[in-house]
């Protein structure tokens, strides 16, 4: 296996792109999606369902892992794909985004950001530089600059302010990324808001710095889909073809669809599993609540045509009886129908691009979502 | 596929005894051990893995299946084995059990139990006929008569009652078990408490009416294992050698080994995934807590040399971390890790019979428990 970070286009339908990241650890597929495996494991999934499902790749929580087990630990243990058994591909953050979502007192400052770990309470100082130095330690193949993202609708100078901050992390990020075993790659991270004069900014200085990727940050934090894509379509152009594009913490079957068409080619979010443990199925037919009264006594499986098996298998009736019981087996169940919508809905775009009908694929799947609806109940 | 039940002696090696029941959904082995499938789910697990695991059969509670989802509710979807995707041999209690320890305000009479759904206070009467009646809705290949179970320490006065008690609703679950469906079973349960003279007269009893097998019940309830062992030790001899003995509710290895050179064909036990999910891992070494500190950075597998790809491929760090991080995939694993280790159990225990050299197996089993205490650490 070549040790070589690389990316190559294989295809493009308008500003849709299909192609292949080569990395140390295998291939990835692209437009892909990364099932989040945060604690070093896929919620409630086996990983051999996760591959099977068509994963060519997972992120995990630099924040998660640096607090437990801790990255010295990992490292000794092997690295991450080692310590959980998990041979592909691997893509993790950079921490920063849980710092401002989950710990408690977290201070952000030029050196970094310090805040107390949400598990015992100890501080913890999260710089650019300890931030590369624990993905180094974790070993994935894709690390991601630490940045600060501001949520949203926020004041121009608190957007500017972050960006400016955010591009001294990442140039930071860089040199200590230096040091990293051949094969790494460091991806950069556009931020600017809904502010597409700081959006193209960000992405014109980090090019300027030089990526073997770049992601759009920031997004996905509780903003209106129209939004989101606003940004996507605005950003997207101004980086660089040859390099992927990685919109973080999208999304919806919907999102990802619509930011495939304006060229991005990675996704990561907790969708497919989070809902699953909830009872929500992805289908071909459209989402299906699986705990609804009416489910109770149908024999139908979700979908008879379905490539998993879960999905094919097991009636609707016994999945709506196991999240009634209380069973973790229902949870497990629906996030691997779910694991497997995602990958073959990714595969489906690939395939399309490749075709040269992208709109049409996407037409399709809409069509299926809405004219399926007695599928849904 | 036949579809009658029958049993059919292999080998004998003193007491202990290697066999097989015939049924409509296959053969069980036995000695057997059932996973324990309360709801219609072996907790946590996938049915691919009981069945990998080396599972002939599994037990499924009728006090928990005829509240949720009912017993009418999974007739009218196939049976139990077509709602649960589960198309081997499955036994059922006879839910009298259950009511006694979970149901509130239970009443027992001549008649039969009544008392509160532990999920909606809803009054329900379990009458010998009933529980017949629901099993043969559920289809289950083996049915268990209703009996009352007294807790020991208990009165003989008690004792009697009971098993007097449970005498008269065997006869009548037999008159109600003619119109279950060709190749379904019924099996007589004797009580008796710790009483030598009550166990013989039930089973006495019980052969006198004529079942398809025999169960000693009201043991495993909290007794010491060489209470529960000399009881078996008396009750067996006095069954049909050509009728299987199921020994309810037993139990850890040692006990299952010691049940087996007393006689025993078919165990179940929710041991094997309760103490999975709370961090307990059987192996041939002995039990391993996965829980405690010293396991955080052992990179070894809970055992190399298991067929289980889960004991094999998983480091005592990473399972240790998924618990330690709350994560389900621990409780899955090692659930799985245990179903294994006790089919295991079993199919060593099958071919000792065979081989008549049953009694060094046990003591070569025990050997590796004791000698290999570092591997336990």
């Amino acid at each position: 296996m070549s040790n070589r970070f690389s990316f190559r286009l294989i295809a493009t339908d308008g500003a849709a792109r299909a192609g292949e990241i080569a990395t140390a650890h295998g291939p990835v597929r692209t437009p892909a999606f990364m099932p989040v495996g945060t604690q070093a494991a896929i919620k409630a999934v086996h990983h051999d369902e996760v591959r099977a499902a068509g994963a060519d790749i997972i992120l995990a929580n630099t924040y998660h892992l640096m607090l437990r087990p801790g990255a010295e630990r990992v490292a000794a243990l092997g690295g991450l794909h080692e310590f959980m058994h998990w041979p592909l591909p691997i893509l993790t953050d950079s921490g920063g985004y849980q710092v401002m979502s989950l710990a408690p007192l977290r201070k952000v400052a030029e050196a970094g950001v310090t805040f107390r770990s949400h598990i015992d309470g100890a501080v913890v100082e999260l710089t650019p530089e300890r931030a590369i130095e624990v993905q180094i330690l974790l070993g994935s193949d894709i690390a991601m600059q630490l940045d600060e993202c501001v949520r949203l609708p926020a004041e121009r100078n608190d957007i500017e302010r972050a960006v400016q901050l955010s591009l001294r992390w990442a140039e930071r990020c860089t040199r200590a990324f230096e040091s990293a075993p051949d094969g790494r790659a460091l991806f950069g991270i556009v931020q600017g808001g809904d502010d597409q004069r700081w959006r193209e900014a960000s992405a014109r200085a980090l090019v300027g710095i030089g990526f073997d990727g770049y992601a759009v940050g920031g997004l996905a934090v509780g903003e209106p889909q129209d939004a989101m894509l606003k940004v996507v379509g605005e950003t997207a152009p101004a980086l660089p073809a040859e390099r992927p594009r990685y919109l973080m913490g999208v999304g919806t079957p919907a999102d990802i669809l619509a930011a495939v068409a304006r060229g991005i080619d990675m996704f990561d979010c907790v969708l497919p599993t989070r809902n699953g443990r909830h009872g929500l199925a992805f289908t071909r037919f459209g989402p299906i609540n699986i705990k609804n009264a009416h489910h109770a006594e149908d024999p139908r499986p979700l979908d008879a045509a379905s490539r998993c098996a879960a999905a094919r298998e097991f009636s609707r009736a016994y999945l709506h009886h196991l999240f009634k019981a209380g069973e973790a087996l229902g949870g497990t169940l629906l996030s691997v129908v779910n694991l497997f919508y995602y990958q073959d809905l990714m595969a489906g775009a690939r395939a399309a691009i490749a075709a040269g009908r992208y709109a049409d694929y996407v037409a399709q799947i809409k069509e299926q979502w809405t004219a399926k609806r007695d599928l849904q109940m």
